[in-house]
């Protein structure tokens, strides 16, 4: 396995299949309207097929599909797609057969150091968070991470009294799903932060998930709760440049971030958390290794080699193309909203950006749609006449007259779902 | 991305970069002791240094460390990484920027139809397993796929009487840890299975761990306890030619692999469960849903790779492979302890196995130790002043005169303690 050389050149040994198996793969046409993977059905006999996006179909999905679902219920952050197929080549990883087998790292660790160090380098270029005298863990996306720290913050001691976990409404249905679905001794959902402030149990402690921006309306938030028995997550996933100005560093005791939301791989459930108390950070170390002994060694090595590509030219261009695709999208809904009475969306301020340095326009990543007359108290079946699925807003413990709609999907869902809110709002002057 | 072709050769496009990339670090000697990953320390500077094995060092793990300790703890897999050098060109898989960026795949799920498909040719061709009216889920190995399954088992309807899981001695660590680690409401970690077979409580749920080939010991197991209160979970991780004979396929309700034991990937954290149960199939979709949505894309990708390989000329490759070398380890370490009076091994029958259609020798995963003298009442620190680290035979739920000793890892770990077995036999002679 030694490189040869002539004259310069360098000749391709044991990379030469899989790279050619990949470039055929990309090289199949699926109209803009899909894709073709590696493991796409068909690609064991050597034949992938397209994989078509919604309301698109046919062998290379150029067919249209009029009266089709448009799912804008999914965070799915597509958007970004675009971005990764232009920088094919600096962003490509080859895992090799041999790629770190083992259970461990050999430092003992479940965690690749590189990878740590180049995060703490995107949140200094970026300027989101403090990792100053913070441990660092990895997980399989937020979705591991906040329930590790719910485990890791939640009252051992008493079974009698487990700790109340609470969100400020509207708030990411996932805080509450989770806690409820676990069934832990230690811990209870509890429901809306505003309804403890003041009126805190004393033999209770409390874990207030604090969501900024928000999901799903955007707005930058503190915590509510104050307190001794209080501790706080703060869940930073959309704490990016696409998605909101950055007015200064986060500077929290428990803070989680997401690959998802920031360089758009929902799909490699990678995810780190920065914790300052050495106690948390250990029990979160055990549930990691308890709970899946940590994240696969090949999505490490992925996500490495995408934040190379996203810290070159100190993050400008990959931000820059979040927040341009963001914006537009944003304006676009919103000026057909603007002249509705039936529907409205959140307000989101202009704001200072320390890492643009400019007074930015909003570019949240979710709609956060109200249903304004008296008769559509169901604002999701309002939608879903008009073949619009978003997600409805008593899932977040909100009325049913708000639903939230994903705006960070891939460009055909965003355009149809404005096509049919357009006609939705043309309907509403008749 | 169109692929062109000059007189019938291939013009590599976007896959350059990572492909010699990868081969250039592969190419880094380590002097045998050691290797050199994409994402070592150093790497990010463009010089990735050698991560040396245990009891080796300098910048190409050249330098022996003659008192360090041998490791003989960890069931880390490594005896299989010559088997993947030896298969660089067809195991390597490029992973493009934008592959599967998505949360789903598009049929809505979580998993890989195609890697699915592999799996069940995998279990069709060495036949351990019927896979017939099964469902099967992924999961981060067999660990998450463990808890996974029994909190899906275990009973939700009555919180004073949660679901007693029990083990038969020596068991695997894990169950006993993530049992307790997790504090359900649902269930709780009630020892050894041979307490409960003629004493079962007429209240309570069972849950039996049934490991067969057994960790630490390798006996083919069957599951004690019975009756309409007794749900079972089948791990079988080590249930392929490498480590046992396969007298027929495992036709459980519940079954559980990993690909760290099957091709050694322990990294990977991949596994799968077999459900025949659709209820138990739901809650444990659920419970992978909210623990971490999903396996990541790219393992996924990474882990159909390797079974391609595996299946190549029906799997007689990588089996023989791992046989012989297992067969000649427990050969080996078997001679050295079959003139010893201090220490005893666990006794294994040479079996008929219909994969491979013969008579076979023993060829364990580990070797269950144990310490014959009356003083040597602490078997773990004996081997400890030894320089060897194995499991204490106490965390199996046995004596603390035995102790398990992996014979998995890599050839640098077995001829180490091999070696120091043996001058703890020459020793007892004099």
């Amino acid at each position: 396995m030694i490189n040869l050389y002539f004259g310069g050149g360098w000749e391709q040994r044991w990379t030469k299949l899989a790279a050619e198996e990949a470039e055929n793969v990309a090289s199949i046409s699926c109209s803009g309207h899909g894709r073709a993977f590696l493991d796409s059905l068909g690609a064991g006999i050597g034949k992938p097929i397209c994989e078509c996006n919604a309301c698109f179909k046919g062998s290379d999905c150029a067919e249209f599909v009029p009266d089709c679902v448009v799912d804008a219920d999914s965070g799915d952050p597509m958007f970004l797609e675009p971005f990764w197929l232009k920088h094919a080549a600096s962003s490509a990883v080859v895992v090799p057969g041999w790629h770190r087998m083992s259970y461990e790292f050999n430092d003992c660790s479940l965690i690749s150091k590189e990878l740590k160090m180049h995060i703490r380098k995107l949140h200094a270029t970026v300027g989101n968070a403090n990792t100053d005298g913070r441990y660092m863990i990895f997980g399989a996306g937020a979705t591991q991470l906040l329930n590790a720290a719910v485990h890791s913050l939640s009252s051992h001691d008493d079974p009698s009294s487990p700790s109340r976990i609470v969100a400020s409404v509207p708030y990411y249905p996932v805080y509450r799903e989770q806690t409820q679905f676990f069934e832990s001794n230690n811990y209870k959902f509890s429901g809306e932060t505003s309804m403890w402030k003041d009126n805190m149990d004393s033999l209770s402690n409390y874990i207030e998930f604090v969501t900024s921006p928000n999901n799903p309306d955007g707005q930058l938030k503190k915590a509510v709760l104050q307190g001794p028995s209080v501790k706080t997550i703060h869940d930073l996933a959309y704490f990016w440049p696409h998605f909101t100005p950055i007015p200064a560093p986060a500077d929290e005791d428990l803070m989680v971030f997401t690959i998802s939301k920031l360089t758009g791989h929902a799909g490699s459930r990678f995810g780190w958390a920065l914790i300052k108390n050495e106690a948390v950070y250990q029990r979160m170390l055990a549930y990691m290794s308890l709970s899946t002994h940590g994240v696969p060694r090949e999505t490490q090595l992925r996500v490495l080699k995408l934040l190379k590509v996203v810290l070159e030219e100190k993050g400008r261009e990959m931000f820059e193309f979040g927040y341009e695709a963001m914006r537009n999208r944003w304006k676009k809904l919103s000026k057909i909203l603007s002249i509705s009475k039936r529907f409205s969306l959140q307000d989101l301020e202009h704001q200072n950006c320390s890492f643009s340095k400019i007074f930015r326009a909003p570019s949240p990543a979710f709609a956060w749609l109200k249903c304004e007359k008296e008769e559509d108290k169901n604002c999701f079946e309002v939608l879903k006449t008009s073949n619009i699925i978003g997600r409805e807003g008593s899932l977040f413990g909100a009325e049913s007259r708000f639903v939230r709609l994903s705006l960070v999907q891939s460009q055909d869902d965003f355009d149809l779902l404005l096509q049919r809110m357009e006609t939705l709002v043309v309907l509403e002057e008749k």
